[in-house]
């Protein structure tokens, strides 16, 4: 059978980006909060490689933003996420877990702090938003929650620093990991934090405004062509090798972030009022049951994993692998699965049920990278 | 440029029913409720012509459930719609437009209500468990609110109450209008409806548990052979030429229910307490100022339409076009859109910009069922 198709339709969003990303030859797509998120463009092989020696250009703006502005602003922030936000000065991102009451995931997406009354809370994909709405509004908050015109866009890999200069000014050289600052672009204000989905170093441009998208775009291309610039995406194999969780993919709303790893991002103990925060006590204080882990599958190449591979033991289910491909630099099958606490030290040896197809599998004790 | 291909993920879910829609040859794909919809066969057109003719089985599993549960279950329910349910009786399914405080639609669902205590919200294409659960934790409501492990498999068509009486008894033929009634499956007690996203008439099982999937899947295609049965999907023409909405597409939370022509599920003038009730009381009053029009587009069959169209008048803006197909029953293309006051009664000649080429249309007396 052939590959599927993927139907148009305006519920799919186009983004600000979508005219270049169709110009230069995007094969495949996936959704992603209801938006055109691009998967491949030579190849997911070609792209990897490419990704890791020069740079690319990433339209992300499926990372939509839930905007919150007013007094009570930050105190709603701090509502949403078990994370310490007391610290966090304007000009700062913070990775934030989002949880329910049950201490389940909702999301986990980058809180921006613009000032002290006005936040951007860049979203993986699920409505974050009517989350965020349902509790201002349960709450009676005196702020306002809303999805602003504004589309990130990423540039990533080893040459990001040369080519953001090039066209943002060398003081961009000068921003910290996780930090974002305001350059100009023909006049334009924007947003750039030193962010973004892979390990290749680079830039998440806020790109306030559907008009500003392919001007900005084609700058870029411009000025990158000795760079070997070219349209890219978040890349299928560079993202596991390196551990990058995908919501959705690798943990939903029935994981709680201890069992995704993010305890580090919990800081239930202090005095932080926080939704989840007494079921994120308990997990706290007891442990997770079970964690994400970085696996190897033995043997050859695996198909795409499009559901959850269960994971055995002797012929017990001990867990599943949600994310798999083949990495050509390292030369085996790279997995990431969420693994019971009896069988999820390094060197643990499991099998993998691939749609039928059984393989060995071993627990490592670190992402690639 | 060939057309993009869909990237598999675990992410965009797999339904209980992928195994038959894959058997069956699907040749393409959108994503609704992050999960598979099947939206092409045979062909747009050769699907369109069967659907009319005889009986199709669609994979709807991505009408996922909220379920709310629990004393307070009702109240909720009534919190969340601007639609008066004092009527309601268990046995019924409502189409119910939800608001939020600004009368914006989030989604327009059906509720089926199981009992006085437990509801399924059977939704369209946005997170709304989000909103609910987010209403539910603001207002301290003792209520259970969750997405079960129940998938909606529509049975469309002419031939659809043949087909389902030599699988679930003669007595589905009795089955009014928008009421379920629950029959037995193998065993299995399984909740059906009356009702479906086509004007052709037929049924919608909610399948409750996954493993139920494909029995249920397989005994309705080994039943209908001789009726010509078919997996089918909601129909991209049928479903214009009838004026059924798209959430997403034709409709989103920019939009009141009013402007969508669903006023008259609003009962906001009757002492029903909902959220939203003070934002479409005025707009009650007021009327709104744009509304939703079958229009018709001059000309060959029209591209797929992937962005909002946008309408002119003499070179002013007057409305945009959201879904649009050839017909090929009606022999035009058959559009729906959204026009201003100014512009919307039938008959009134437009110009419409389908990505940069231009076109004759003109707005309907009514859609074309």
């Amino acid at each position: 059978m052939s590959a599927p198709l993927i139907s148009p339709s305006r519920r799919l969003r186009r983004t600000p980006f979508s005219e270049g990303v169709e110009a230069a030859g995007v094969k495949a797509y996936t959704v992603y909060n209801r938006m055109l998120l691009p998967t491949v463009f030579e190849s997911v092989e070609a792209d990897y490689h490419h990704l890791k020696r020069h740079v690319q250009v990433w339209d992300v703006a499926c990372e939509r933003q839930v905007e919150l502005r007013g007094p009570e602003a930050g105190r709603l922030m701090q509502m949403l996420t078990p994370r310490d936000l007391r610290g966090m000065t304007a000009g700062q991102c913070f990775y934030v877990p989002i949880v329910d009451e049950t201490g389940g995931m909702l999301n986990d997406p980058v809180a921006v702090k613009l000032s002290e009354d006005r936040w951007w809370i860049s979203i993986a994909d699920s409505d974050l938003l009517l989350w965020v709405k349902g509790i201002a509004y349960g709450w009676r908050m005196d702020v306002l929650v809303d999805e602003p015109d504004v589309s990130p866009l990423a540039v990533q890999g080893p040459k990001a620093d040369d080519l953001m200069a090039r066209v943002f000014g060398e003081s961009i050289r000068d921003l910290r990991f996780f930090r974002f600052s305001v350059y100009d672009f023909d006049g334009h204000d924007v947003v750039i934090a030193r962010s973004g989905y892979s390990k290749q170093g680079g830039f998440e441009i806020y790109v306030e405004g559907t008009d500003l998208g392919m001007p900005i775009w084609n700058a870029l291309f411009a000025a990158g062509e000795d760079l070997q610039v070219r349209a890219g995406c978040p890349n299928g194999i560079e993202r596991i090798e390196a551990g990058l969780l995908s919501y959705g993919n690798d943990m939903t709303d029935d994981n709680t972030p201890h069992e995704c790893g993010l305890g580090r991002f919990c800081n239930t103990q202090t005095a932080i009022g926080c939704i989840g925060r007494d079921a994120l006590l308990r997990v706290a204080k007891e442990g997770p049951v079970q964690q994400i882990r970085p696996i190897a599958i033995d043997g050859d190449p695996v198909p795409r994993c499009d559901r959850a591979w269960p994971l055995f033991a002797g012929g017990e289910r001990v867990g599943q692998v949600t994310s798999a491909a083949w990495s050509p630099d390292f030369e085996t099958n790279v997995a990431i699965g969420m693994v019971r606490m009896t069988h999820w030290d390094a060197g643990t040896r499991l099998r993998v049920d691939m749609n039928g197809t059984d393989r060995a599998a071993e627990v490592q004790a670190g992402f690639w990278l």
